[in-house]
């Protein structure tokens, strides 16, 4: 088969064969196709689409190129969560502990930051001594002993996904519903779970801006992972403002841990608990939401997921002191308070430019390779919807000797729109595309 | 300016912006743009289309890539024809010797065959020591000395041209009338010329299928050819069956050579006539169609251009004695005869089928890198349109030792269709695209 033929035949807007996307994937992954034709085939992709079929025949290429992790001798479902990206959202170190303390498995395989979005894997590393680089058989181990783990990506899974993304990323080749779909479905399907929740985001901080581009990505990412054997939902949440009130790393696990003990804000709480009881139903942990609900609920009250969170920090190679003495964590040594120009309602706190000003202060990171400050961040003080006088503060911004902090505090200036009246607020939860079989 | 927002905003069907187009010519001159994001950006062109700004713009800056040729001191202005390729076209061997006799200067840069079209350098290549090679100022002292020259394009002129049609070749990006015209056009305003004749083949052999195709390149080649300040017209002509009676490189020397002594087939003397009469109406040697069709004629009739190629053959190397003498030309040793199995008129005769035929015999190329073997070939015994008996042979073909022959005697017998009554007959020019001013 000649690769200018495939390339053809997308760029003429017919479907591709099965053995053509094999032939593709194949090809990426063993490099026999040079990056100048598959790049010309992601930009016909792109402009072309992939149907319904396509898509799951690419996903399921893109699992094959790589191993397909499985869970021997471990009772009911291996179940995950994943977020498509957003600011401030420290969910999976909330949920994750109390879906295993509800009896849920979890194999957590999550991501690093890139671009104005905060990654798990940085958030962790904020912990002493936690490692998320396991080996698959640590993994397993881990997961065995604790009832999950939260790792990074292991270079055996879907690795003609990490060729494709590099090239996508500087062939303005990333803005495609079947490829981004195929991308996050593989690594999850490959990583050896029976069951998926999906929180796709939606609004200024995310990566689809509209709800109806969200729904549609929600939509093929369901399909493929129950064409996959994988119990999949997914919800539609807001991303306007950044989730909870922090937005760096170490200050990001303080506020996981605070929920946990259940002082934390209402949006994150509230949405960690519902992601956690969905992921219940999904693995046949709970028979229904109202059940499910209740033993998460029950979870945090307890304790459990706090103690749960604990075991996995020491299983991990982390600190488990943290969790009680936050001093453990690291801290930038200086302080900025960012301050109202006007006195009203925050009616617009933009989450992509908080995002982007604690990547300025050395939070997140531009390209894969810079490193991550995991002690600088901001703290919302008051956030959107609350009501602020003039010269009152918005904004703590912690740096390390005023690196990035101009840059910061434009963008957090400007990410701020003050109303005089009451504004609108929408429902954290959009949309949601439910199991077929509902 | 990065690459990848150049290439995201022709991905979302804007218009470039000249430093835009500037930008992606210079780095795939310089090759600071990687061949991946080339061929992405590519592949947006060929599915998003450019304006006719755009395409002059990207043009203008493919002939500032490199060297643009001028001629000083020299009368009149200096006039070439361009073919987009065809099987069995020769009429360049014909018409530059014809307009130069007709006092036109002819400074010609001409291609190789490639795929199943002919080239005229593999053409010429098959006299004896005539070197097509030949530096710029070589080319300007012929051109000074006989009144023109025929040479390949010199690595100075459009190298992003280069670059860009080896990519566009392994990426399925070559259908596309905007990369097509400026690909076209940026090496003939480069070689120095200020007057064009473009011939736009339509048919079975040709690149372009259809009329209404090739009258869409057409114009998008007259349109950046004026605007470049090169008076170029473009007659759009028949390419379904074979120019003239021989397909190869030695045979069609020899064709061109009789045909310039009064004895070609009809149709390559009258297309050869005719794009050589625009020639001169266009470099203003002649005041109009009918003056300029008068000289042609003349200079046919008298000799005058058969000398005029004499003339340029011993002054670019060859041996001039071919021109009396056809046995010092190659000739393959080996002869088959392709023969009618059935009675009645020729109605079609495909010549992309007779062109791959003879690259099949070694007289073309499948890549750039192949030999030629300039002795082979393929004559056409019975025409289209013309009677035939069961058995009669219809094409004789010229072999090395049986090289290629069962491939190109089974595409010689695909190649025609016998029919029982008359055929329709198309005229040669289908259509043109005459200058604006007209």
């Amino acid at each position: 088969m000649r690769t200018v033929d495939v390339i053809r035949r997308k760029r003429d807007g017919r479907p591709l064969r099965r053995d053509e996307i094999e032939h593709f994937v194949t090809g990426v992954t063993n490099r026999t196709i040079p990056d100048y034709q598959a790049a010309a085939l992601l930009m016909a992709i792109v402009l072309r689409g992939m149907n319904a079929e396509e898509t799951a025949q690419l996903t399921d290429a893109m699992v094959r190129s790589g191993v397909r992790v499985t869970f021997e001798g471990i009772n009911g479902t291996p179940v995950d969560k994943h977020s498509t990206g957003g600011v401030g959202d420290k969910t999976s170190l909330i949920l994750a502990p109390l879906a295993i303390a509800c009896g849920a498995t979890v194999p957590m395989m999550s991501g690093r930051g890139l671009g104005h979005t905060g990654g798990t894997l940085d958030k962790l590393e904020a912990i002493p001594g936690f490692r998320t680089d396991l080996s698959l058989q640590s993994f397993r181990d881990t997961v065995a002993g604790v009832g999950g783990a939260l790792i990074g990506q292991t270079s055996e899974i879907a690795p003609a996904d990490r060729r494709l993304y590099a090239l996508r990323d500087v062939t303005g080749t990333v803005e495609s519903i079947p490829l981004i779909s195929a991308s996050i479905m593989s690594k999850k399907i490959a990583e050896g779970i029976g069951a998926l929740v999906l929180d796709v985001k939606a609004g200024a901080g995310a990566f689809m801006k509209t709800r109806e581009e969200a729904r549609r990505l929600a939509e093929s990412l369901v399909s493929i992972g129950n064409a996959s054997g994988v119990r999949t939902e997914a919800l539609v949440t807001r991303m306007e403002a950044p989730l909870g009130r922090e937005v760096g790393n170490a200050n990001e696990v303080v506020e996981s841990l605070e929920t946990l003990k259940g002082n934390g804000p209402p949006d994150l709480a509230e949405l960690s608990v519902l992601l956690a009881a969905r992921m219940l139903v999904l693995a046949r942990v709970q028979p229904d939401r109202d059940a499910a609900d209740r033993a998460v609920r029950q979870a945090l009250a307890s304790g459990a997921g706090l103690e749960s969170f604990r075991r996995i920090i020491e299983r991990q190679g982390g600190d488990p002191r943290v969790v009680d003495d936050y001093s453990r964590l690291p801290t930038a040594p200086d302080q900025h308070r960012v301050v109202a120009s006007d006195s009203g309602t925050i009616c617009e706190m933009d989450a992509e430019l908080v995002g982007r000003a604690a990547v300025a202060l050395g939070a997140g990171r531009a390209t894969l390779e810079d490193d991550v400050d995991h002690g600088v961040g901001i703290t919302v003080l008051v956030p959107r919807g609350a009501m602020v006088a003039r010269d009152e503060a918005i904004f703590l911004v912690r740096h390390r000797g005023g690196r990035g902090l101009e840059d910061a505090v434009a963008l957090l200036d400007e990410s701020v729109t003050i109303g005089s009246g009451p504004c609108g607020e929408e429902p954290l939860v959009l949309d949601e595309v439910r199991l077929p079989e509902d």
